[in-house]
């Protein structure tokens, strides 16, 4: 059996793994309605089920360490925390799905959406990065870095709020436009229901490395 | 100090309030626009504040055990899962809020959607039931129960697909009910992903009790 900080090393570098997989995902599953291309969207499926498999693993990795190792202090609050990016970054995976099966729904539709279509990937790009620096901060125990991430969940929440009023609109205009419009809606929903997983994870950085629980606190507190 | 398994316990029944606040939110949430009343809106979000500080107070007790019991197997695990089935708790408090702030959009509204809010409650009726048996599960570590809970997920869905279908079909005939359609198919919507967070905390006490992970597998194997 390999020594006990080898296992945290390789239990990190496996979230990492797992949260790059996730930030690809986000990325596909909104190119696949962009570029019109439902082969990127299975592509999201086939890795959704991947993530899946991740996650048992990393929780019964995390479950092993906690009982042959009985971590105290740091390591106790490391893998505790381990169990909770896991749980994060599988729901990310499977809403990432969610983008992807509407992406198919929307691809069949054709619907004249034009100009609305260029917020989701911009969302998508901040969402991919929030995730990109969150997961460094934690591999580097840099808690500047995850505080800084937080305030970005506003900008998110605000684009998301501009779909929804376009989307409003048009459907108000054009009755044809209904059904691409709501799933315009939902998958603006679940990128930024990605955005706050990503800030759940900046939390826990936070709480990991200055044992302070900014959970359910303003950000501006930090 | 109490005794380990006093303590556990007094986790145990901390969880079972924590879930029961939960159901109750869920409840007056939808009976806030069913009934047209804005202070049953703002209840839930008091209590969702509550809901909040019951998760902090949960965690720092769970790793508190952890570092001053190091459990192995059994007591292992529920810990693990205490700390999973808190997480899913406290998303679903923020899920019935999410109603909460739309209920009050929809008073506000006065649409005529007369037909179309039958669904709700009902709906809300399943889920609050599938959360108070999935917690008489884990507190009696009846893994029997808990398989029984999973096929409702399917239930739950099916009505989320009805309401979505029925709220298309009133935006396209009358695109003065958009923005009140929106709000019954977001509410649709955070039901269903409360029902999620059930069927999650219901494969926890599955995999609790048998040692066998269910997760991301077919009801029926079970």
């Amino acid at each position: 059996m390999r020594h006990f900080a080898e296992e945290l090393e390789a239990l990190k570098q496996a979230l990492l793994e797992m949260g790059a997989l996730v930030e690809s995902s986000i990325h596909t599953s909104v190119q696949a309605f962009i570029q019109h291309d439902d082969r990127l969207a299975r592509r999201v499926m086939e890795d959704e089920a991947l993530v899946n498999k991740m996650e048992l693993d990393l929780d019964a990795r995390v479950t092993r360490l906690l009982a042959l190792n009985q971590p105290v202090a740091g390591d106790l609050r490391l893998l505790v925390m381990c169990l909770k990016i896991n749980t994060d970054l599988e729901r990310m995976g499977d809403l990432a799905m969610s983008v992807a099966e509407r992406a198919i729904s929307l691809n069949k539709l054709n619907a004249p959406l034009g100009e609305s279509l260029i917020d989701m990937p911009r969302m998508a790009a901040i969402v991919e990065d929030m995730l990109h620096r969150t997961l460094d901060a934690f591999v580097n125990r840099d808690a500047d870095l995850a505080s800084k991430i937080l305030p970005t969940d506003d900008e998110v929440d605000s684009i998301r709020d501009g779909v929804y009023n376009q989307m409003i609109a048009t459907m108000r205009r054009d009755p044809s436009l209904v059904d691409a419009a709501v799933h315009l809606m939902f998958i603006a929903r679940n990128l930024e229901r990605i955005a706050d997983h990503t800030t759940n994870i900046a939390e826990d950085v936070i709480y990991l490395v200055r044992g302070v629980d900014v959970r359910h606190h303003a950000a501006e507190e930090i």
